[in-house]
């Protein structure tokens, strides 16, 4: 039988490398033959820099424990956009030649928006050539901002992470009893969904974050100053969590923005929360201090949700599963089936339905005054942390696995 | 029998309610009535907001379990600096009534090197009205620069978490194979320990910063950016750590400083980080961010270290011990008597051979091209972060406590 081909690309998450042993996994107990990994997402099968990932399972017994705990990505990155599928672009020619030489029949791509764009484009370019090779995306990203699936891979463990370190800044921000504000910025360039994760330190050791604001809707600098005002009276140490998406009514993001843009037209960020910062500072004269989780809240593989890495592990083995069954043009989903008990099943949706949109927090799960989350979005978010990674330690540090 | 007091005070850290747990249960094997708790450090006691930690053990059978996980100050802490003993300013008669009217013959103060300096006055203060209270000081500081001791509680932990920030930063920024620079910024004003702890990360499974930068050398950027440009001939993805303490030859810091003074007449730091990444992107056009690993490196309980934990809970428990031996104006220190494998024993020191003193990394520790550390300093930093703490967890969260 026929080989089949992974690769992953976009930012990193904690989970992507749990997918790719679930892709692994699949593969082992089905009719392909030989797993190969494509160095630095589909740049590698340009490059011909690719690594027979069943030999590399072979040589070690304990590989696939360690790889679905290992932060980032075993198989590298890469920023790449695939020309138009009616450009007549040489590329496609290239990439379908490479999957032809490994004798591939299914082309795995965990991503995210970027990488289902990707996936939407070989399928549709397949089926202008009437190839047979499948083509499936595996949703990842910590932004939570793929539609179509209930969740995605990544979040879960980063919503893990964020909460815990939400609720280990108010311990900290606490201590003195002198008046203090605290904001958080937090990840979610147009999604609040991990921002919106701070409230699951509101709990029964910790107050949670006293203010939360989304990008889903406008950030009104006097309302915040006024919102901390009031605070301010009632209680000595605030914290905020906001998001470093956060924009104006206007729609000018509240912060220093360099007006770069990435290979997918993103603007570059930076300092909402230090914008904010200064503007506390100036506008109510106490103590304040800004903290960016930065990429720690997407690399933090000792804090990940055993239930991510599951999911993302299911993900990947249902996405070879599907392959087989022919589907392709299709990234894999994950549907709630029950909130309580949590339940999940898997399926797949149609790439195009998926690719380049964005899924926003719902205003329904926002507060009447803007500056919280509504028990919805508890519900929503209570489940997706539950469980600590499997760790082996070595010298009181993580055991991770690297190419 | 007479009571004792226990106060918290400084900066926070992740070990500091161990070593109160410690203070708790070698009073409760003690000759020692009641245990008191002054909230916000020797505040508290000029305040009379006072708690008995007896009623509080008795309420709650997991409560010590709890407590020595927790990050923060479960008392909560102050900044205030005694006036001079020789000053016959009337806040010492006021703290004696207080002594007097809870009936107290020890306390214990856990904190950094500010917080002995307290020690220090009240105890020549009680000689000098011929006072049997014992004045012992608990040591905490991420910073690890208390003189006499090995290494401060809090600073094993911290030591733990920044190494595995490390590990994931480095994960997190390989995955591109385009040239990148990435800069950890890690606390320490005027000792490198905590960014020297970065170098745990070079182990089996990753190759660890590639340079670190400690404030115990001049920082000269020339040098800097030459490293740099040298490494990325070799490399594509650089990863850099250095102290928010680095100064340039003339001991100005790089960083953009506000200028301000705390009330110990510490300089107040902001963005070493930045600064250098400023640079590389001017100097050489590389991708380049910085991370600053900010409060979370010392309110970090969920990846505090076994090791840190157990010793601070004995150091308060010996306290206890030697206040019943009669000793005074004492700080608890930490011996290690041999390092494979790792042994400890618990002494006490005379308090003013180490107030006011920081304790810096021994030159003979840096390497002699200034960026990086030796193998002495690797193995001092390894048992330090040795054994993972034994947290609870509700709702995917860990369990701590709080007043």
């Amino acid at each position: 039988m026929g080989n089949i081909i992974v690769a992953q690309s976009g930012g990193p998450t904690v989970a992507i490398n749990a997918s790719l042993a679930g892709v692994i996994e699949g593969a082992l107990s089905s009719k392909y033959d030989t797993i190969y990994g494509s160095i630095n997402g589909i740049t590698g099968i340009i490059d011909d820099n690719i690594i027979n990932l069943s030999e590399v399972v072979k040589s070690d017994s304990n590989f696939l424990k360690k790889l679905k705990v290992t932060p980032a990505m075993y198989l590298g990155s890469c920023r790449f956009k695939l020309p138009s599928v009616t450009s007549n672009d040489p590329i496609y020619n290239t990439l379908f030649q490479q999957f032809k030489k490994y004798d591939i029949e299914a082309f795995f791509y965990i991503g995210g928006n970027d990488s289902m764009d990707t996936v939407d484009k070989l399928s549709a370019y397949a089926k202008s050539i009437d190839s047979p090779i499948r083509f499936i995306g595996v949703p990842k990203t910590v932004d939570n901002d793929l539609c179509v699936t209930d969740h995605t891979p990544g979040f879960g463990s980063a919503a893990k992470y964020i909460a815990t370190t939400t609720m280990e800044v108010i311990y900290d921000a606490k201590i003195y009893n002198t008046p203090s504000v605290t904001i958080i910025e937090v990840m979610g360039r147009d999604a609040g969904w991990l921002t919106a994760a701070t409230s699951l330190a509101r709990n029964n050791c910790c107050c949670g974050p006293d203010l939360i604001y989304l990008p889903e809707v406008p950030f009104d600098t006097e309302v915040f100053v006024n919102d901390l005002s009031k605070l301010l009276k009632e209680k000595t140490n605030i914290v905020v969590a906001v998001s470093e998406g956060i924009r104006d009514a206007k729609g000018e993001y509240i912060s220093a923005s360099t007006g770069q843009l990435d290979n997918f037209g993103h603007a570059q960020l930076s300092g909402a929360g230090k914008t904010l910062e200064y503007i506390v500072k100036d506008k109510l004269g106490v103590k304040v201090r800004s903290i960016e989780v930065n990429v720690l809240q997407r690399a933090a593989a000792h804090m990940s949700s055993l239930t991510d890495l599951q999911e993302s592990v299911e993900l990947g083995k249902h996405g070879v599963q599907f392959a087989e069954e022919g589907v392709t043009g299709a990234m894999v989903v994950l549907n709630r089936t029950s909130n309580a008990p949590y339940t999940v099943d898997y399926s797949h949706a149609t790439i195009s339905d998926i690719a380049n949109e964005a899924k926003e927090v719902p205003q329904e799960w926002i507060n009447d005054s803007h500056n919280w989350v509504t028990d919805e979005m508890l519900e929503y978010l209570k489940p997706l942390v539950i469980g600590e990674p499997e760790l082996e330690y070595e010298n009181g540090l993580p055991v991770y696995v690297t190419r």
